[in-house]
């Protein structure tokens, strides 16, 4: 059989920061014995992520150098290429409490062990100046900013051990980096396209991954799951979406859906480029990056997210970038802005989200089919519950 | 103005083996004094694609290190990838009339001269290794092999300069690269995409064109006029039925056809790299790839000319690759057998080039409008003559 080397990881491995199941009885022992450290969700998916390899080469949460390279150059402090920092804020306060050098027990709200944080550093950050490195605004409206400027004065850093992965929902959709590449590799992909989602998909969605999709082997559909803003459609609504689509309109030969444990930040080009690099771990040697990628509001022109992957030579997974798509009555079917010539109204019909989400509530089904495939129409208009409260 | 950095020619500049104008009278008056010797249509493209660089980097016809080395390798005797020989056949008895060393003035059937030929070795080629190595079969079936098995016994080898340019059809599609390179920076396109073809436009033609233009800044369709197959579409309706697509379906800010003049090899997987080579020095960064390119019967396998692309790391363009393309009812519109799920004829339906001719002659307009744009079928129907006899 050929061997399949699929992309390198960013930083030349993936990262492994999972505690071996023979080891894992001590250390939880080991682990009541030191000080306690009881973490939010946003946290633990973070631990989650960097064990798993889904942050590589990052190994625990980042120092201070890492957090001032990437503010200066967008780079780590090894010049890997890295844009948004993952770090851990904690109240002066609490910070009180640890010490540097000390093993610290992270705990969930369940009071279970999820991780051991070896504290290496505790430092102040210039918030102002990491929001401004990440969203180019300070505006306190941009959910972004409002989170960084939010958050707590001191930072931890330091290497992480993972005890347990506590999966409650989703778990059939649960894969991290060594999982998609065994998948992978099984199904005889050397290059496969990242698709990065956070709504229910529609024509364009199916227009942009299949065009995609036929410049290599395989397309993973990677839907974030996590916190995003109030009226986003709910993660369960996404991926029932998906799978209706998947399984009437694409090859489980050539497609595969799995999900990315993350909180959207709304950061535009600079998301983008941490978005690929998660795809990257996860064996994807391409990304597509769409229109307004990850952006919100007004903050980002359209192809920001594109141009920015200039800046990055030595990335390695490669964008597919995408401008705007429409459906056009006269060339049939969904084009875009460079092959179809007939514009104006008469024939273009633009693809709204907006459009097809007031649809969706007033159970249009037959305008939705115009921008939708009817069986992701249907169960849409089935659910009781769609958006995020 | 932003500067526009197209591909590099093929071997680092393009060939300009043109006399300038100022010393043209003084050339041909000294051509007069030359041994002559009169040669046909195909030696005359061969002599304007190297005086104009659409060969680059050849600047005259090949020596024998070199045809030796494209046997063995593929490659120039420089190391530069090149598959198909570029050589001036002679007979043995009118080779006798020629010494190494001089100038030779080329003239054409009407008595013009069109070039000098310095030249600079006559040599014996081995034809079964140049017709096995460019066909992969010395069945004289198959039109290549049949042209270089039946070609004279000498190669002439020698730098070339071109004294005329004589258009005498297609003159307002007749484009050299210097020409096609500042029409692409003038168009703003940093990446181009070029499209080989040798037959009239059906759906297939228009979506993978259209599917590769979306991932580079303009599409040049480069349909090759030249000596083809008995039964092969004639030059004009070709260029005509794309006329009438581009000027229908196309934007004109993304798109632009030019002819290259050279005959059809017939070489499947050889023919692509040169096929590809031709249309880098064009200023393509992408080539379009297709099913079974440029090949003939069943002497290749459907994706050969795929996989030697990567025998070429050094290439430069980059190939854009496309298997099989259908209509799918169920999908809607053209699909790829990555993209589509419909298996069997139920919904998935064939695009046949054979289907297609067959309705164009007895002028089935409702059978071919779904394969054709109907403005592209009601043009063939409307055409007296449609085929090379």
């Amino acid at each position: 059989m050929e061997t399949i080397n699929l992309i390198t990881p960013h930083g030349g491995k993936l990262v492994n920061r999972v505690i071996p199941e023979n080891k894992r009885e001590q250390v939880i022992t080991e682990s009541k014995e030191m000080s306690q450290l009881k973490v939010n969700n946003e946290v633990i998916e973070d631990l989650y992520n960097i064990a798993h390899g889904v942050f590589s080469p990052l190994d625990g949460f980042m120092n201070e150098e890492d957090v001032l390279s990437i503010v200066k150059n967008d780079r780590l402090a090894n010049d890997l290429p890295w844009t948004i920092p993952i770090t851990f804020d904690i109240t002066e306060d609490i910070a009180k409490g640890y010490k540097i050098g000390e093993d610290i027990a992270i705990i969930n709200g369940e009071e279970e062990t999820i991780a051991i944080l070896h504290l290496e550093q505790i430092f102040d950050y210039d918030k102002k100046a990491v929001a401004k490195n990440s969203f180019q605004t300070l505006d306190l409206a941009h959910p972004g900013v409002e989170k960084v400027l939010g958050s707590n004065d001191k930072l931890f850093a330091g290497k992480i051990d993972l005890v347990n992965t506590i999966i409650k929902d989703f778990e059939q959709y649960t894969f991290y980096p060594t999982q998609t590449r065994e998948l992978f590799k099984e199904k005889g992909w050397k290059t496969v396209v990242g698709f990065q989602t956070r709504n229910v998909p529609h024509l364009g969605h199916e227009y942009v991954q299949k065009t995609a999709l036929t410049m290599v082997d395989g397309l993973f559909i990677n839907p974030i799951i996590g916190k995003k803003k109030k009226d986003d459609f709910l993660d369960d609504v996404i991926l029932g979406a998906y799978d209706v689509l998947i399984n009437n309109y694409y090859r489980n030969d050539r497609s595969f859906m799995g999900i990315l444990r993350t909180r959207m930040r709304y950061g535009g080009p600079k998301e983008a480029i941490f978005h690929s690099i998660m795809r990257k771990n996860f064996g994807c040697s391409h990304f597509i990056v769409g229109r307004d990628h990850a952006g919100v509001g007004n903050y980002y022109g359209p192809f920001d997210a594109h141009h920015i992957f200039e800046k990055f030579p030595d990335l390695e997974i490669q964008p597919i970038c995408f401008r705007s798509f429409f459906k056009c009555e006269k060339c049939g079917g969904v084009v875009n802005d460079y092959t179809c010539p007939h514009e104006g109204t008469e024939h273009q019909k633009m693809i709204s989200g907006r459009k097809i989400r007031s649809m969706i509530v007033d159970k249009q089904l037959d305008g939705l089919v115009e921008y939708m495939r009817p069986e992701v129409a249907q169960y849409l208009i089935e659910q009781n519950e769609l958006f995020v409260k």
